[in-house]
This record gives C-alpha cells, structure tokens and sequence, in this order.
C-alpha cells in the first residue's frame, strides 16, 4: 500500500511559534505515526505545509532589505522544503531505527507548473507574512506587491494561489518511493514555476502559494498513492461547525461531500481546500482520502474507524 | 561515465553579487557546459559552494533577531541547498530540452554526519558572513559566537570546518544518478549533523561548514565517480603564484602535488582544499580529478588539454 499524507504546517510548529526548537519537536510528534505506517510495510510520501515558516522568511525579507537582496516568495518555499525536510528525515530516521526498519528517508526539491493566466494571479486571494500598519502596507504596494485591509488586526500581504497543473520533479518522487524511500516532497504546495515564453524551455518561479492539500492530491495520484491522508489539528471534518448540532464527519461518498460543500458546511477556515483535495484525490481514481488528526494516521490508513473519510 | 562537478559559490554569484537575479544569470552560463557533457552521455553529479549566498542569509537572522526567531547555521546550509538546487534545475533543465536530451534534473538535500569531537569545533577557523565592527561582535560573542579580529575591515565570525565523515543522503543521490537523473546533491559541503548522543538514534545539525571540495571528494567515492572536476575561476592551479615565475600547473600525479601543497604553493585563498579534495579522491580509487574554470568543464572531463590534471 502507498500513503500520501499532507501534514499541516501549523502541525510542525508549537501552538503557532516557529522556532526551530519548536519545529523539531512538533516533527517528533508527527513522524511517531509515520514511523508505524512504515513499520507496517506501508509506501509512505510525506508533504508539508510551510505557512509559519514562509512568514518568519518573508519577514527576514522585508527587515533586512536595505541590506541583503531580498529573494522571492518562490525561493521561500524552496527553502521551507529543505529545513522541514531536513528535520522530518532526522526524526523519522530515529523513529525508524529504534523500530529496526531498515528504510532511508529522502528530501526532495520540488517544483510546480502553474499557468500565469490563472485567475489568482489578477485576484490574489491567500493572506501571507504578518499584519503591518496601514503605511507600511503602502511603502510595499509600491513595490508591487499587493496588500489588503484585514481589520483591527492590520493589512496583510495576498498572493495568488494558482492551480497547481503539474509535478514537475513527480519523477524524482516516483523513483525514489519505487526505491524503497521514505520521500519528502511538495513541501508547502510545491515551489510555483511557469513556462518563460510560448516557445520557451525554460521555467522560472513566480510569487505565488499553491495549496498544499490540492498539491497533495495532485502528488498523490502522479505516485500512484492509494490513499491520501490529511492530517489536521481536528479528528473530523465537522458539520454545522460552531452551532450546537455540531457533527463530526465520518464514512462518507464523494456526492455527498461535494453537496456539504456547497452547503457552505467547510467554508470557514481551512477546511475547504482540504476537502476539495480528497474529493479530488477519490474522483481521479484514487481509492480512499482521509482528514483526521495526527494521532490518528496509522488508524485513517488502516481502518475506517479514525477521521472523515472519503471512499 | 559518471562525473562528479564541484561549482564554486562565487561561480554562482556575479562578482559576489548575489541577488537572485545574478545567481540566476550564473546558473545558466555554469550549466551550459552541463549540458554539453550530459548531451555526450556523462553522468552528472553537480555540488556547488554557497558562501555568498549563506552570508546573506546570516545577515538577515541578525538583523532580524528582534521580531523573528534565527535558525542554525545548519538550516542555513539547507536552504542554499534547494534554492541553488532550484535555480540550477531550471537553467539547466531548459540547456537539456534545447538539446534534445530526454535527461531530468533533481535536487536532493543532503546531510553530512562529522564528529562533534573534531579538532575545528574546538579551533573555529572558517571565516562566514559579513564583517562587523568590534563592539557588535562583540556581543555576538557573549551570545557563544566565535568573532575574529581581520584588521581593517573589521571582525569576522568563525565557525567550525569538521572534516565530512559520511553523506548520509548518498544513497539517495546513488539511486537517482542510476535512474538516469542528473543530480544536485551536498550543496554547500552538505548540511552538517552529528550523532545526538552515544546510544543516540537521532542525528541533529550542528553550527559548522563542511568543506564543499573536500564533501564532493568524498560525495564523488560515494556514487562511484571516475571522475572529480572542481570548477573556479582560473583555469589552472597555479606554482609561485604572484610571483614573476608563475607558472599554471597541468598535468600532475598525487606525490607531486601533495609535495608541491607541503611546500605551500596552494596555502593562500581557496585553492588549498581544492588540491587536497583532488589528491584525496584520486587516492581513494578515483580515476581522475581536474580543477578549472567553469568554461572548460567539458574539455576537463574529455581530454588532458584542461587544467590542473590529477591522474
């Protein structure tokens, strides 16, 4: 069996704090569960969101301008992908040692394909970074970039978040699981690039996010993942969230989970994407997706007992 | 024929610029002669040095310490891994497809175990980042960090140069080079870890810098290279240097060059590990190692008409 499982970025932070004791922590937590999947003879890929980390970066950026040459969003992801890796492959290397599995864990650098006529990038819509004072926003929509009034807490910095279209290092992935490893890759969605020109052979990264639960989903089938699990801070999707005839989401067909979603029930919050990357897993063939907590991993590969989870 | 090519850090900046544009416009001129060997049906290991481009990322942990937590050294090493790793896989994916080679790029992050009880950590000898003037190294130095006095222009941290001990990702880069890929691999010298305790299963980085020709040489063994090029920016090493009686240095075998290194013809700038990195691979079973300049890679691994030749 073959697992792809998306761990949220908050869920390799402590209570929202990046700091990298706190990351290398939170990635002991998340990899005991891999570790027994692995145990079990499971093919396992790991992907990562990175929105803590990509904030602390963009801040560095905006601080430290004057004197180094801010890099883009772009290299931020790249970068984010190579430290959560970095700390995933040390604990989930210790975790399976102490288990005695003699499986290699590997990190790969992976990009995206985006169109640049998506139409996120006229309408960019994912807040990054932190909230900056009205005047600040304004010195960097001068810049070019653009930024939006959240309320009391300030304005925040939107980008676009495109569709991802394709993997462009799947094969690296491919090869590695066929391999026997234990893969880390599409780190915060994937690193975003677009072709240069009409006739170019050459890619070039873009200011953009992709989300990392539909990067997941398109990553999942590109490997030929069985199942894909969304691993969240929440056990279960949950319907009518907030009201007292709250519900927790169990077994449940695509159908039916396309019509709650427009029924407004994941609207709020980060639920939506996540559920529009298992309905799309499980409608491109793939057998079962999962949303549940990290403590339940193992469980949402091998039962039905543990999460929302959609056949 | 496999080839393990060292790219200096500088070679990716231009004229020690290094804003993303300038490593950009680096990678493409590196990885044309890439694409020359890969197109002749070489196997390609690319590493790649990272100093410019790690100090401005030291730069910005300073600078914004206040508002966002620093990461280690270690992390740092990391991130210029992917982001080098990224730039190079586009520029040199785009020289392949103008070629029609049906070759793919791939980009692993790679770690380096060394000895927390090497000699370096005790005598931190490797000068990183920018120069401070006295009384702000100063308090770095109350913060545990190793500042050095290099006269006029100020001080400089210093960090420990253990000697890599083992490429813990090797395996990774061994099973994508048979796959066919070209692979970017222990950019910076590798991301340094040590063992976290005697018993320990768990590997944790460490604040130090491998050297990026001696991790090649090693790296190089590793994916059974025949042979090593080192490219920087002279063609030759060279005897008397600075001397009217300088003279470039060709073709060579190790007892020559280890005696001409004992009598100090390699000791000023960064040509001292790259003779060692040469003599090291060579002994240990390596068919050849060249250092040149970046234009006479291809040259380098075809004839004895390129640079300073080990044999």
């Amino acid at each position: 069996m073959r697992v792809l499982l998306a761990l949220g970025g908050n869920a390799l932070t402590a209570q929202g704090r990046a700091r990298p004791e706190d990351q290398i922590a939170a990635a002991r937590v998340a990899t005991t569960g891999v570790a027994e999947l692995v145990a079990d003879g499971v093919d396992v890929v790991i992907t990562h969101g990175n929105g803590p980390q990509v904030g602390n970066l963009l801040v560095k950026n905006e601080i430290a301008a004057s004197v180094v040459p801010p890099v883009p969003l772009d290299w931020c992801v790249a970068q984010t992908q190579a430290t959560l890796g970095f700390v995933l492959m040390n604990t989930l290397d210790a975790a399976l040692r102490s288990r005695d599995v003699d499986r290699r864990t590997a990190t790969v650098v992976t990009r995206v394909l985006v169109d640049l006529d998506d139409p996120g990038f006229a309408n960019p819509s994912k807040p990054i970074g932190r909230y900056l004072p009205r005047e600040d926003a304004a010195l960097l929509v001068q810049h070019g970039e653009t930024w939006q009034d959240r309320g009391e807490r300030g304005w925040r910095r939107v980008v676009a978040s495109p569709e991802p279209r394709e993997i462009l290092d799947a094969a690296t992935v491919h090869t590695l699981v066929e391999a026997g490893f234990v893969v880390v890759a599409n780190g915060g969605g994937g690193v975003p690039v677009v072709r240069s020109g009409e006739d170019s052979d050459e890619v070039r990264g873009v200011e953009a996010v992709i989300d990392k639960d539909l990067g997941a989903a398109l990553l999942a089938r590109t490997v030929h993942a069985d199942v894909l699990v969304i691993a969240t801070d929440v056990p279960n999707a949950v319907l009518r969230l907030g009201t007292p005839e709250a519900e927790p989401l169990g077994r449940v067909d695509v159908r039916r989970l396309r019509a709650l979603a427009a029924e407004g029930h994941f609207a709020g919050g980060s639920m939506g994407p996540k559920v529009e990357a298992a309905c799309r897993f499980v409608e491109q063939g793939g057998a079962r997706a999962v949303i549940t907590s990290l403590e339940h991993i193992a469980d949402a590969v091998s039962g039905d007992d543990a999460g929302t989870v959609l056949t």
